[in-house]
């Protein structure tokens, strides 16, 4: 045992039983017992960065609260940061003024580009930013064998990250199929987890019944996918934890609320999955889905738990999610119980301060250490074509609608040109290609897709899940590869071209996903995008939304990788061609 | 990962994906949900020892429930298998039929006697026997300095025993004020919890206030000793789980059933901590406990997930504690939710079977193996002198008082005869004798008793909180003598005599505390005991217990140990006489 933790302990019992004053006292303050449900009025004395004493204090710092309400800092159970589009660093900048103090992230999007070294950079940014990022070690990585992905992580690497600090269990396993079958190295890795004694992530959409019990039984503790309340409720029933998930895109919570009772809310979190930047600046994080339980009914000190202690527990983080000797200062001070508004934040017993850079690594030193990370763009451009040789008349046609995930999968005439198929934005059919952009094999998977309604030019990004290989959405062959050969330079991001010009772009040069900029910037910037995107045609709210999931073979019902056209209800490829 | 390890899973995930029969199908079960806190009809699908499945199953071997409830098996979250006088394997013969299936316990009585081998030996006996038997790491072995034990646990040897298998934390702290002083040892031991992330029980009496949050700050996360509502409440509100106990010496769930509510339930266990032979036939286990707070009024599933899962959570045992896929299929079913008498027990998937002796080691390797453990009485009798000079006229005298530990310190003139003090039956004042007896050191603490209302002979014990000397109270030295002489040639126990004749004794020849006998000899034995020594006039209900009181100079006013009387209130030893 070393001396330091040893006389640290001996200080903190010696301000706890206010032998000596505490080092800064919260007084007056009206704090939320998130093990009672109840609300007490008293001091909270701090020595260092950890609560001492819940009572009446004196300190060497005092600052009154007079009145207002303080609870334990929110802790988001699960969320890919990657989905924000802000590096770790620019991320908990943002979200920590909103009252988070820990995030538990699944960096399974980084992963599938760079691997553990992708997991690691996550790791080494958060390292003494404004939350404490912690990490669920990426199960599904690539998501499929249809795709890919810059890196595979097998059962083995699984392990060596789950040895790595900071790392909590094992993330969503997203293969469902794939335990049902009881493929090997999908039951290694559950296997794994198990032996280990770690916490297992769920995702397991509309699953019930026997599959999901058989799903549960190899240890899974919680899903964040539900969609119905009876599904919710079987879930509950059957062990796991119910993460409500609010976020950006996908969004729960009206429709699971009524799920929620006092006898299950202490088996019940609320997350985000992933939040968009602007969402992040102008509604908030955790405070954001908070304050829209409230309003839909829920009890606020239950629903404070949900995003405190629950989360605490669930994870096994016994050093925080309560205002409770023993446990960090991480705290959020506020005035309205039924609206919370974050309005001082405590981290590690100290005020937040917005000025303080905390993160202490610097870039250069983060390219250096990670340079898979920094450079993860590869595509040779000049072997590509998008050439579609007209082999028939009516092709599969990827539809997609207004902010859903699902397409369809529609047969359609389309436009031919001397042997070739070519966009037809008259009839709202455009060329889709997927470009491999890892290790430049060349590999590009080429199709149609209708329902963007871009009139002219072309778009692409980097941001593909899970594969992140670039998508391309083009009026004509020639912005097609002049967005790319934008990505390209830029090393990763989002791009607009038109009549052979770039009209727009957003460098996310992290791993082609995320960016070093700051929220303000990047949601700006997003925005001048998104305008662009509107003039040249674009009918969809995010078109860069839509089109990262273009490529991700586990939603229905159409999909394009790298490899090809996915009829994802076969989970098989398909041909283009119908006739 | 092992081979065995994945085939098992997957032969999990085929039965209870319902691809080929279960095991066993336990049908038409009423089952008690311990996550939802609901009643739900189904069956429950068994492969080996875990269940798979909750909802329609067949199986290859069905059993009939007709609508019975079925709950998980019950775990006890905190006692000293030492009390009940049983061995571990006698002792989970017993409680397992009455539900029991896993048990959490704290061996500091045996640990006291023989140290980290006294441990070993409850870890080793407890092997495949009826329950699950983990054990938390006595951290306060001796409870003071103001006595002589059997062996020292130093936080160093502490760190050995967590790294024992089956070893969940480090046991109860006791020794609050030496938290408070921030004595060096007792806080290595804590730091020694935290760092290795393992949860630290407690045992602190009636604080509150500021000292109770210097306490919980260090990591303690349990409390078994309120006896008020408010001490309980606060307990739980600064983050403690309240572990209500309703033992056979100690009750205080009538008076802390009112603190118990929907919201804070989850956060509370009921335990026994310590348990009587007699009662665990007669009345039963955590049955016992579960029938009485039903009867008090609390709701029945709630009282069960006190008594399941909350422990479950609580241990951070993930494998057990509920009814759902993954977890041990330890279940008991029972007709009647207000009066819960389990009628069949399933243990490991399978029924509990009196008649089948599981525990694998015998009592011949056990006495090999652990030679400590069953030669635990060293005293060299020649060498004793119960002689007490009459240096002054006013003693300092013990008073006990029916049914309490806490005994009073009173003054009162004692018969003197020959310049000596000596026991004086009529006046009801006994001469007292504490004897070390581990190491044959010849201490011996010499005083004088009231209360008892002992006419004739003697009676002796080997078991005497904590540090388990010989305790002794006679009406002669001949007597005290031989009833001491006898519990050294059986190797430990309780015994009485009287006019130079052995009237009865039990052996307890485990470290002088437990017997290899079982449950219904040990019991009838000691009712033999009881009879006798009211014949000789004895007009407590139980002498035996009051007496292994007497030498626990951490529980007020007035105490004996080997060294010689105590004086708790100023945690010093004092001198007999007063004037």
């Amino acid at each position: 045992m070393e001396k330091e933790t040893i006389e640290k302990m001996k200080n903190q019992i010696q301000q706890a039983r206010g032998l000596v004053s505490a080092d800064c006292v919260l007084k007056n303050c009206t704090i939320v017992d998130v093990f009672c449900a109840e609300l007490q009025t008293a001091d909270i004395a701090i020595c260092g960065e950890i609560i001492v004493g819940v009572g009446e204090y004196s300190g060497r710092n005092e600052i009154d609260c007079k009145g207002a309400y303080v609870c334990p800092g929110f802790m988001e159970g699960h969320i890919h940061i990657e989905s924000s589009m802000l590096s770790p660093k620019q991320f908990t900048k943002t979200v920590a003024p909103h009252g988070t103090t820990t995030v538990i992230c699944d960096p399974h999007e980084i992963a599938n580009v760079a691997g553990i070294p992708g997991v690691e950079y996550i790791l080494e940014e958060s390292k003494g930013s404004e939350c404490s990022v912690f990490v669920m070690a990426p199960s599904c990585v690539p998501a499929t064998n249809l795709e890919n992905s810059g890196a595979k992580l097998t059962s083995t690497n699984l392990e060596e990250i789950l040895d790595l600090e900071q790392v909590l269990g094992v993330a969503e396993m997203m293969n469902f199929p794939g335990v049902l079958s009881q493929d090997e190295e999908v039951v290694k890795k559950l296997a794994l987890g198990k032996s280990k004694k770690v916490p297992v992530d769920g995702h397991a959409p509309g699953l019930m019944g026997k599959d999901l019990q058989a799903y549960i039984g190899t240890g899974i503790q919680s899903d964040h996918e539900c969609s119905t309340v009876a599904e919710a409720k079987e879930k509950l029933s059957s062990g796991m934890y119910l993460f409500v998930r609010e976020g950006s895109t996908a969004k729960n919570l009206e429709e699971l609320y009524p799920v929620i009772t006092v006898q299950n809310s202490h088996r019940c979190l609320l997350v985000t999955d992933d939040c968009h930047p602007e969402e992040l600046l102008n509604e908030g994080h955790m405070d954001r889905i908070l304050r829209k339980v409230i309003q839909l009914g829920l009890d606020p000190v239950t629903a404070i738990q949900m995003v405190t202690i629950n989360v605490a527990d669930c994870f096994g983080l016994k050093d925080r999610g309560a205002i409770a000797p023993g446990r960090i200062a991480d705290l959020v001070i506020f005035e309205d119980l039924e609206d919370i508004r974050p309005k001082t934040i405590f981290r590690r017993g100290e005020i937040l301060n917005d000025n303080k850079v905390t993160a202490r690594i610097s870039k250069d030193e983060l390219t250096h250490k990670y340079p898979d990370v920094f450079d993860s763009v590869h595509v040779n451009l000049e072997k590509l074509s998008f050439d579609i040789p007209a082999v028939g008349k009516i092709a599969r046609v990827i539809q997609v609608k207004k902010n859903q995930l699902i397409t369809e999968s529609i047969e359609l005439p389309v436009r031919i040109l001397d042997g070739f198929a070519i966009s037809d934005p008259q009839q709202d059919i455009l060329k889709l290609a997927v470009v491999e952009r890892h290790n430049a094999t060349g590999n590009i998977g080429l199709g149609f897709v209708t329902g963007f309604g871009l009139k002219k030019g072309a778009i692409a990004s980097t941001v593909g899940h899970d594969s992140h290989n670039i998508t391309v959405v083009g009026c004509n062959d020639r912005d097609m590869a002049l967005v790319i050969e934008t990505l390209i330079k830029q090393g990763g991001g989002l791009a607009i071209a038109c009549d052979g010009k770039v009209e727009a772009s957003l460098v996310l040069d992290v791993a082609g996903l995320m960016s070093t900029d700051d929220a303000a910037e990047v949601a700006e910037t997003f925005s001048v995008l998104l305008k662009v995107a509107t003039k040249l045609g674009v009918q969809v709210s995010d078109p860069f939304m839509l089109m990262s999931f273009l490529s991700l073979p586990v939603i229905p019902h159409l999909k394009m990788t790298d490899i090809g056209l996915v009829d994802v209800d076969s989970f098989c490829h398909t041909s283009l061609w119908v006739e």
